[in-house]
């Protein structure tokens, strides 16, 4: 299959440009001026470009696919809390998984994701049914998955730093070397990058993990080439957590036992100092920011500008959709820049539209490890295509066209996605699946509700909030 | 015209109600459950309300319409300097006033909006007929609109700092006797409530106005019970400028010339005190807040938690569209709820979805001195209405309808809208404009852009950076 998008607006140094570029098979082959003759090849066909804006494909660095059946619902409440609340109600049907992460796909796929990271809760007992209910969506959408199987070995409670108390925790469901031999067999089964699927390890985080389960994953990433995926500092709790734990920080920790290298990609980093991020740097690890996520449960605000003057990689994610509640990356991309205006008086370190374009696709590509083949438009890359509409109410009057993609809020606005050459998305539609089923399915399977009481949360909270030095309100 | 909406959810205190809500002209006329004898009357229509949500319309309560046509295009600057690159901009024919407001309405009620507060820039020389044109196009289109018509008598450069530098400054365009002659004439012309036309009193700010323009809009809006509107402490550099300029805060110089009562809303409420809180709850005045301009352009996060506590009515704005760059309010309303999860560590003083509804609604409402007339779903109260589709896919899975609506990101979501008891939105399309047409009107009279100059911003900025102390790039 080969094809042509003509007379199409791309960014280049001093503006944008009109051009042709050609697709042959998952690459892009030229692109060329509009109408040059050299792209009049033996394409099977042509797309109009005209009006309309070519980027590469963005990367929804970090989510959570399942959650998106406890979106809208979990009240204000840190993440601690929060996710004993997740968990009390995390979805326990495969067919659950499926349709999430065609949800998910959906949504980053029409606001100009064509990559997403899927740091993916597993069904206990049912953790290689898991992965397969989500690559099986994941294919049939057409989205370029990297799944992050979601393990620990350790029980929720203990990602509560003790304080003065000396808690005991029960085990967690999962020996280390199970959830190790897990991860094996999921490797085995899905890794196929050539197919679009990847496999990451991904242990849930200092907090909730042994230093023989990350050790372990270090080892399998390094046999398969795996990236390497965790939460990292999202909340205060964590940082005094990892003192407790380490007498260190956590990205000590994580250098010190080797975690940390270029294909290592970290979501949050809300509670670095300025050592720990020197050490992002020297290790060439990429920081996924979750604004929306961070703002909801009141993590805080990463130190992003912080980390670009470091020259440390930064992209964005969703996160799951029950922090956030949407999987909508042009939002991400919008709070991700400007939120950070307000840390940093001087307007020349804030971070502008092509900057922030360039964070979600190139930077997203970095931390997968991919920088040669996605995140630019670039002849010999990987044809993970975008194509905006322009003359969509939500960007106009017409401006720059970048511009108004991240500052503005914009709807509707994606007309076409290849991943791997392959169209995904035609005429703003999904075209691989019926999205008007899966709304039925949605629908059908979840049922409107308030006021869900969470059983672990009242276990938990006047622990939390004694080692926060909150006023006890029981 | 009379009319029911059948079996559609509203909330009430302990979740949701299934009802019927009759619609006798302008005014609700009876809620009752759903399929009651009390629901049939004579009625010309029903309107399917399953599985769709009513609410009361929200205030879009802040905002400047003729910055769409400056939306995506103003680089990374700081409140002062974008205000100069606006203004060497800005736009200077009637249609463009006409076709800017247009679009901010229709966004405005397709985010769940029946009210635009509209500080409207005015052409110079056409003042009175920009006020025209932006009145046709609202009542064209039917949004309840409230236009405070933007004066201010001192010159731009006179709203930065003059910090160790006594600097000359050019007069303004405009008389202060002069600006108040049109104000009256506006009023007289214009002022119209029960035909959804509503000037306010709004001079620009402490930043850009003469004591002698606030008592002269005083004076006005004693005399016609005006509201009135003004921006209030947005930057550091206006905190430091009301210093400068009165030796003591800007709310105490407003409170002491008697700008501040139950009428009154203030925009952006950033850089205040506890004693200016204290003031503004003492004076009933409403703040408005502008989450994502405030971001934008690196202002700062207002206080708003301090100020619920205070007792102080808090509605939101989008701001215009140079500055956000939308004019959507559901989007304004959750980051101006979640934003401030990160300044308050106790999760109970937290925004919530429902909280953050009657903030948009009912805050609104009181924010215009309409209490008792808009803002909530109450027998007798006016039809400004907005039902919403439940089964859109950004709004599923089923959970708790509001908090999907405030904290996800909803997309073609709002069915129908009613202004004043009549449909202005049905199945998803205003009803009374050609979106189409605007589309094109707004397509031809621009184009595509990047690296604009403002000679302005180039005069400025050098003594800007010198009294923010910023260093010098230059």
């Amino acid at each position: 299959m080969s094809f042509l998008i003509q007379q199409v607006l791309m960014p280049v140094d001093q503006g944008y440009a009109t051009v042709d570029v050609d697709i042959e098979a998952d690459r892009i082959t030229a692109i060329v001026p509009q109408n040059s003759p050299l792209s009049r090849g033996n394409q099977s066909f042509t797309v109009k470009g005209q009006n309309k804006l070519l980027l590469p494909g963005f990367v929804n660095a970090h989510t959570h696919s399942s959650e998106m059946w406890q979106r809208g619902i979990i009240p204000p409440l840190p993440l601690e809390l929060w996710l004993a609340e997740l968990y009390d109600f995390t979805p326990l049907e495969l067919e659950q998984v499926y349709l999430s992460a065609l949800g998910t796909a959906v949504e980053t796929l029409l606001s100009g994701g064509t990559s997403v990271v899927d740091h993916l809760v597993l069904i206990p007992g049912q953790e290689i049914e898991t992965v397969a209910a989500a690559v099986r969506a994941y294919q049939e959408i057409g989205i370029r998955a990297f799944i992050g199987p979601l393990i620990q070995d350790e029980a929720l409670a203990k990602g509560i730093p003790d304080g003065d108390t000396k808690r005991e925790h029960e085990a967690y469901l999962r020996s280390t070397s199970e959830t190790l031999a897990l991860m094996q067999e999921m490797i085995d089964q899905f890794h196929n990058p050539e197919a679009g699927v990847n496999i990451l390890v991904a242990p849930t985080g200092i907090q909730l993990c042994s230093e023989a389960l990350f050790e372990g994953c270090i080892e399998l990433s390094d046999r398969y080439t795996l990236c390497r995926h965790a939460h990292l500092l999202e909340t205060k709790a964590q940082k005094l957590l990892a003192q407790e734990k380490y007498g260190c920080s956590a990205v000590e920790y994580l250098n010190r036992i080797g975690y940390l290298n270029s294909r290592t990609s970290l979501a949050h980093c809300v509670w670095l100092d300025e050592a720990d991020i020197k050490i992002l740097a020297e290790t060439h690890s990429t920081v996924v920011h979750n604004p929306l996520s961070n703002l909801r449960l009141g993590s805080g605000i990463a130190p992003i500008l912080k980390y670009r003057q470091a020259g440390v990689n930064v992209t964005f994610g969703c996160d799951g959709a029950a922090s956030n509640d949407s999987q909508d990356l042009l939002e991400a991309i919008k709070m991700g820049s400007l939120l950070h205006n307000t840390t940093e008086l001087d307007y020349h370190h804030w971070i502008t539209p092509r900057q922030a374009i360039k964070m979600a696709s190139f930077g997203g590509a970095k931390g997968l490890n991919l920088a040669d083949e996605l995140g630019s438009l670039m002849v010999g890359k990987k044809a993970d295509l975008v194509l905006y509409d322009l003359t969509n109410l939500s960007l106009l009057p017409r401006t720059d066209p970048i511009g108004l993609l991240v500052l503005g809020r914009p709807t509707n606005v994606v007309d076409s996605v290849w991943v791997n050459g392959e169209q995904v998305v035609a005429d703003g539609k999904i075209t691989r699946i019926d999205t008007d089923e899966l709304r039925k399915e949605l629908f059908e399977r979840s049922q409107w509700m308030v006021n869900r009481q969470s059983e672990t949360v009242r276990q938990l909270e006047s622990h939390y909030r004694r080692v926060m030095g909150l006023l006890d309100y029981s």
